[in-house]
């Protein structure tokens, strides 16, 4: 191969590299945006640790145990961890992956990638959880479930060479179900465990919204994420194919348009009033939706799938809330509703589409759901029976900020407190 | 052409499409920075409906509307919609452009800027326009007025063409007249058909300042918009060449810096005091001055467009509140009068340099100038006899926020309403 | 050289100058975050000063005072400026800088690293110092200090040629010393000479905390900065080199997540709580301490550097604090002390390791120690007898930014002032 492809499939992955670290604020300001300022710091410092831990956990083992052998048939297993062994001889060279990118940068994605799992849950637990609760579900989240589930496809597993009739394989391009569902069912089993914040379902059936306190950072969490997915989903090209890598940014950003405009008049039809956190839940439906066949969609099929995700996410979130489930952020309804709805579009439309394809989405997602809420729900059940999963009444009407950081994140604004 | 190339410029041509995207983060932190906090969360809205809208309706007509007949002699006008029609054949490969991009690519960038004209407008009609209002003028604004003019010079049109003299064709190499004051225009035109918020100008002609609410967020979207001008200005070279898109983006980023520092010291000596929202529109004068000869500056010539671009918002935005219009963020000065600027300037600096140029110059500024006031008028007159154009005093007093949205942007802060 | 891979090392390089640029942002964020809400106006307002006077500086003298000679044998300073002499006749093409980058690129990329020295040292001064005295300050260390100690190292001055037994120079990849110290160094002078803010040190030799208003934003600067660090490491390998460039991005990383998590470990031991400004500062300095090795380390050894720059934090911090020295956001500690800590690794771990390199890299602390303790301290004195470097005890109880700027960054909102 030329250099010069080389180098550019290279620097276009470190980019994406970047912009998924990137999305790490997008979550940050998202979460801390949609819920109380009394919980911020709480907030923030879950996310900054997600990042750092999640990065060192996927380079200690993460890594290898998501690519398995696919070094000289080595297991590798903590192999990255230097015990000797660092990266393979043709990791910096063309030779390896196809000249798409070096060792050290396939890392660097993939561990930028690994961390947003995690990520998805911290909101979903916001203003309740304990942060020790939370950081050793995150260790074991990152550092084991994300892994072993991403093998099962990207890591050559049985996902991706799961046939059924004309079906060859479960196809998920850069994660509606490897990544949004992973996160998304540990989201769903937590939120079910904790139980909801004080104050959100009064004794006679009433449901409570609980408003977020900087609206202008959730708005800004979401521009970032949508920016963040051109290197998520760009990306997950694995080099930079101009024909491919430029479809995938144009399937991408017609789906969020998509998703954030039905959404908006799905929302304002339903409930008479321009909700902004409506719109901006229905952006990130259209792109969680169109995850999984971002690389298989024409774009008209793409504004489709950005159009039904933005319904699901109206609907989705009441659902949430009928059912008597506190989820401040609308994390289980974006990340697991509208990944799976993502995984079921590549079999229903374009070029995968077909009821082989279908079912073998279907497994895929059956597979996954079995494996990440067993897990969840047994760990998270352990906790919760042990060390405590939620913090105490007291501590969550002060809000976790005094209480754990002894610190407040605007100490020269007056609140009021809620 | 070499593979490498090809991905390198298309690459590029990805990255300052991102880039273009994030200026809109950088246009919302702008605007509900310098506007009162009861009306952020309708600022927000507004803004993440015109990138959404923009880039549908975009993709539904405007592309092709906008570069019309390239394709095969093809009119083309909504084929990109999808009624059979997709990418052309050569849309992927290197014959596409000259190898500069792919199809999907250009798409993508050429739909991340239609959306800027209406962000331009955004900030001028804050505060008090009714929101549905708004967004009907957004749809016709970025997917008919912008493609229309734009296709008159990018598109071929009749602009590329209008030669003088010496001078061939008309140049705005990244739109100081064709995305700037395409805005500019409609911003001033609607600034005078809503009329000035509610105690901005006292009855014995005393002029108030209306102070924003969030400095530090209205300096963040300078900041970002600065980068995301990497990809407004870098991108319009529409390949990465490096002699080319390197000379851009010092260009931009000199006339930028000149701009700020002109602005902020003219309004010292003016005012006696440090204002930093003069400082930023500076900036931001600046950039809109480089960008119709970025690629036709010296660097020199680049740090004069840009200090006088710093002395003109000044007086500019001092202008306009003397003759009673209400520009809340200083968009008609910024894009409209600093877009002139930056037009005229390519007539007076730099390769085109001359009196045939700046006539021709002034002849696109002519026609961009009659064909947006008029639109804007007709459709804005129109808007305000019927369904209305500006919201209720109450509304206004109370905030748009409560009333359209039934939202506080910063629930748990308590507010000094003025 | 092909156009491809000139092209794609180009592209590296402008995506990275970039970033470079967005740290300004990050930066700017840390600062106000870390400070009280009555000085972010000022803050704001240093910090778009330096990029701007920053960039123009260097335009004007800076980059040929930094790099002298190294065209025609020519000297060079201030030729830059346009008396008749542009880029040099190769600037565009590859055979400039082994077609890593065009000419353009380069003062590009190195005028956005060197109004970072003078960023630093905003952070330390902030809250107190007269405004005036800062910009002057800046203007000198941007325009001669900054390039006259980058031209010992990066302009083949003294430095880059120090041998030493089997040493063969001093190394400093992208700054830990040239550019971290050289902030560094300033900060602690001007901290020394400037004095403590009002209250931050009882009579009784009590140390009060004075918190930041804005925990959010000094996140989301943290953040930002990590992201800038991409561009600035992976930059300053001057070309988009595949194997390079990944690796130093992934020292970079995981130095930064070291950093973070070692710092928080160590803090919370220490003080029993979850502090997320020491966890954002071990980020930060596990950042600085790579910057000098992200070349010559592996992985582990970068964790390790990390490690031990996050223990460095939380006592550097302790430590300036005991010796009366007040730095509002620990510049000293991260930039300074992490800067040092980073060089002496290079003579520790890694490719160069050896007790020979280790002395040079010795020396080359010395020297810039030695400059710029020395500038900063004739200078900085000279203007405290002079015009003055503090503002009056009522400006600094008030808030800077009403009597210097007369605006207020949050009106808002009502404020506790302490």
């Amino acid at each position: 191969m030329e250099a010069g492809l080389f180098t550019a499939n290279n620097v276009w992955m470190m980019v994406c590299a970047g912009l998924v670290f990137f999305m790490h604020l997008g979550f940050s300001f998202l979460e801390i945006g949609l819920t109380r300022q009394k919980n911020t710091v709480n907030i923030l410092f879950k996310n900054v640790f997600i990042i750092c831990a999640g990065l060192l956990l996927y380079y200690v083992g993460g890594f290898n145990l998501m690519y398995p052998g696919f070094e000289d048939g080595d297991i590798g297993f903590l192999k990255f961890a230097g015990f000797g062994i660092a990266a393979p001889e043709n990791g910096m060279t063309p030779a390896y992956a196809d000249g798409g990118y070096t060792w050290w940068t396939d890392f660097l994605f993939q561990g930028m990638f690994a961390a947003t799992a995690a990520t998805i849950v911290s909101g979903a637990v916001a203003e309740r959880v304990k942060l020790g609760a939370f950081m050793l579900f995150t260790l074991l989240y990152v550092g084991l479930v994300y892994p072993i589930v991403g093998s099962w496809q990207w890591g050559s597993g049985f996902l991706s060479s799961l046939s059924f009739g004309e079906a060859e394989g479960f196809h998920d391009f850069a994660g509606s179900t490897l990544v949004h569902s992973v996160g998304g069912w540990a989201a769903l089993i937590v939120v079910y465990l904790l139980g909801a914040r004080v104050g959100k379902f009064g004794k006679n059936g009433t449901i409570n919204a609980i408003p977020g306190h900087n609206l202008p950072l959730a708005a800004a969490g979401v521009l970032i994420l949508w920016l963040g997915w051109f290197g998520f989903n760009g990306g997950s090209v694995l080099s930079a194919d101009p024909a491919l890598t430029s479809l995938v940014l144009v399937t991408t950003s017609l789906a969020a348009a998509a998703g954030g405009i039905s959404s908006f008049i799905t929302s304002t039809i339903l409930y008479k009033n321009y909700d902004i956190t409506m719109f901006l839940n229905g952006i990130l439906g259209g792109l969680v939706g169109i995850t999984a066949g971002a690389d298989q969609m024409s774009p008209n099929e793409a504004v489709i799938i950005g159009v039904l995700a933005g319904i699901i996410v109206v609907f989705g979130i009441a659902l949430i809330d009928r059912i008597k489930l506190d989820d401040p952020v609308g994390a289980v309804t974006v990340h697991l509703i509208c990944g799976i709805w993502g995984t079921l579009a590549v079999g229903i439309f374009g070029n995968k589409a077909g009821l082989d394809q279908f079912l073998v989405q279907l497994a895929g997602i059956g597979a996954t759901a079995a494996f990440c809420s067993c897990f969840a729900f047994i760990f998270l059940f352990t906790i919760k029976k042990t060390m405590g999963l939620r913090v105490s009444e007291e501590e969550e009407i002060d809000g976790l900020d005094i209480h754990e950081h002894g610190m407040d994140a605007y100490p020269d604004f007056r609140m009021n407190q809620h």
